[in-house]
């Protein structure tokens, strides 16, 4: 191999290639790039055997070939190399480095010892814009289970069906639903669904937080291709490509109120402030309580601990039906909050101890499912 | 007490204070602040019995008093009122605050209980501009001892002259030398020394820290008074006073070489860039090459890590005096580029086992003595 690039963009590449990697002491060569010559092109690979990455940059090719080399320090010296072109050669297993006035040699390995990234057959099930993709994944990404002791909850659930796209996570405590209808106005150049029959996949949680790093502030139509066990998520340059999660998503239709006793209409930041006021008193219960009074027309947001002091913010509600005392983990409640991105948000009950929940007033895109913490 | 702020002005003074203080669970009121109405303003103190800080917060008084409250708390609930006035009464051993529709109490202790920061004689010793004293003490501080087994060098040491102000660090393996010349123009008008004889202290290189981050971008007047045992940096609204280190300052002046066999003209950029790039193929010893080549005028900066590879830049360069072969720690010699503020640079050698000096080709201010690794 011997190419010519230039600094910048093999740069951007190799950072984006070095986040899939995870130490591995067992399989060294999963610390390494895999650097190959592909079609006039430099193609970057790297993997963890769940998630492989690849991505092309454009070069120069003077002779083709392959290596692979440590992903850490191959990274860290481009990165600081000047802006400049850089000649990359292989010769006796060595990677060697020009740019400028500097000079290097990386010991490789054999690029046949490394681990062949799978493919998925290349028909497109999905395309959605970046931007759109970026904000369904975020307004969710926060409430999938963090554990790996259920990996079925530590994912991203996505439903795609002929004139919608549904985004849901959960961690049993609280469920986070985000639907992306495509009949409306906004979307409907945005996303187009190659549609043979409803598709219900369980994408690993730190997949989705890949994509979304990797997806930055990129205005771009990605491709979406889903197999019976992977997906991969095709941006032109880099491709991303994960296993699926096996087995079947939590039935969680059952735990979705139908009607409420009591709604409150407020404004969101107000009460992430109340909220985010509560957690500094809150005890490690983490519990806040949001007491309704419609005589008044406001929501008591309060919190107590016995041994520090305690807080009450009241804020001007809107409140239809029974009043509440509930109680809630103030973090969850604000993990909610910071997924809607409306500011008139309305409240649902039914009691203290069933579930609530929390949505826009003015739009069926989302709503969040928050479990009172039970009163003893 | 019962005073009315803004809670911006209360902000900025709380997290100030907060820095101060370490987690003690011994003598749990050190985790506490102590608010107390002095002469028209709020008075927030902190310490850790080694800093004291104080500063005075403008206030309307509706009645004098004080209290002690617990510091994290009151400093994370302030953080998140709204930039509005914020109401703080003391009833019962309780702090009331209230703002806007808010409400909050915290329990509090008695401020009698709260250590006396010791007070110092009101003569300034020296009035120094912040943003000079910010650039002196930041030139110096990355070289100073880190750990605490030899406090007398974990320290910034300060040696006050009639025309001179000197800032030394060491760690014993590289030595930071930066002196203020009253006489310069630069600063003849933003240094005013009250000179009663010479005086050398040993300054915390913790306190160093504190302060350099409360001068933040101000520009202002800092007034330095000193004693026996304490330093007062007073900032007109911000006090803090530190214990001065007992015990002498090892005797550095007889490391500092008097001639050179060697001296070698080159761009600190070029320097920088290549010691970093050398850094990524150091081995564990941080190893970094310097080669002069006299006859071809470049300097060689070479690093070499059997198991990954190895690295090389020339530099282009001015050499006087015989070639040399010296070996540094890199970090330490990217330390000492830092702080140098001017692009043309000289290192000056004596043979590849004395120290080098590194320092501005146009400027006495400052210079940087470095140990070279020994080759064995």
């Amino acid at each position: 191999m011997n190419i010519i690039c230039i600094q910048e963009n093999l740069k951007e590449n190799l950072d984006n290639a070095l986040r899939i990697i995870k130490y591995n002491s067992t399989l060294p060569i999963l610390n390494n790039f895999l650097l190959t010559t592909d079609k006039g092109r430099l193609k970057i690979s790297s993997t963890d055997l769940e998630i492989g990455f690849t991505s092309w940059v454009s070069s120069k090719i003077l002779k083709d070939g392959s290596i692979t080399v440590p992903a850490q320090l191959l990274s860290q010296f481009v990165n600081n190399l000047p802006n400049k072109n850089i000649n990359l050669e292989v010769k006796d297993q060595k990677l060697y480095l020009n740019c400028d006035n500097i000079k290097a040699s990386i010991n490789g390995l054999n690029s046949d010892d490394f681990p062949i990234i799978p493919k998925i057959k290349n028909v497109s099930t999905l395309i959605i814009n970046s931007k759109i993709l970026k904000e369904a994944l975020s307004n969710v990404i926060n409430s999938a289970a963090l554990s790996n002791s259920r990996p079925e909850i530590s994912s991203i659930y996505l439903r795609i069906e002929p004139d919608q796209i549904k985004f849901i996570t959960t961690d049993s405590f609280r469920l986070a639903h985000k639907t992306l209808f495509l009949t409306s106005e906004d979307l409907k150049n945005k996303i187009k669904i190659n549609y043979q029959k409803s598709q219900n996949i369980i994408i690993p949680l730190r997949t989705a937080g890949e994509i979304l790093r990797i997806l930055g502030d990129k205005n771009i139509d990605v491709s979406i291709n889903i197999d019976q066990n992977q997906i991969l998520f095709d941006l032109g340059d880099t491709h991303l490509i994960s296993r699926l999660i096996e087995g079947n998503y939590p039935d969680y239709k059952a735990i979705i109120p139908k009607s409420f006793e009591t709604k409150c209409y407020l404004s969101r930041n107000s009460l992430e402030e109340a909220v985010k006021l509560s957690g500094c008193f809150s005890s490690r219960l983490n519990e806040v309580a949001l007491k309704t009074n419609s005589s008044k027309s406001y929501l008591e947001v309060f919190s107590n601990n016995n041994e520090v002091g305690n807080h009450q913010t009241k804020i001007n509600s809107e409140i239809k039906g029974e009043d509440v005392n509930i109680t809630f983990n103030w973090r969850y409640l604000l993990d909610g909050l910071k997924n809607i991105n409306n500011e008139e948000i309305v409240l649902e009950f039914n009691g203290d101890q069933k579930p609530a929940v929390i949505k826009p007033v003015k739009s069926a895109d989302f709503f969040y499912i928050l479990m009172p913490i039970k009163n003893t």
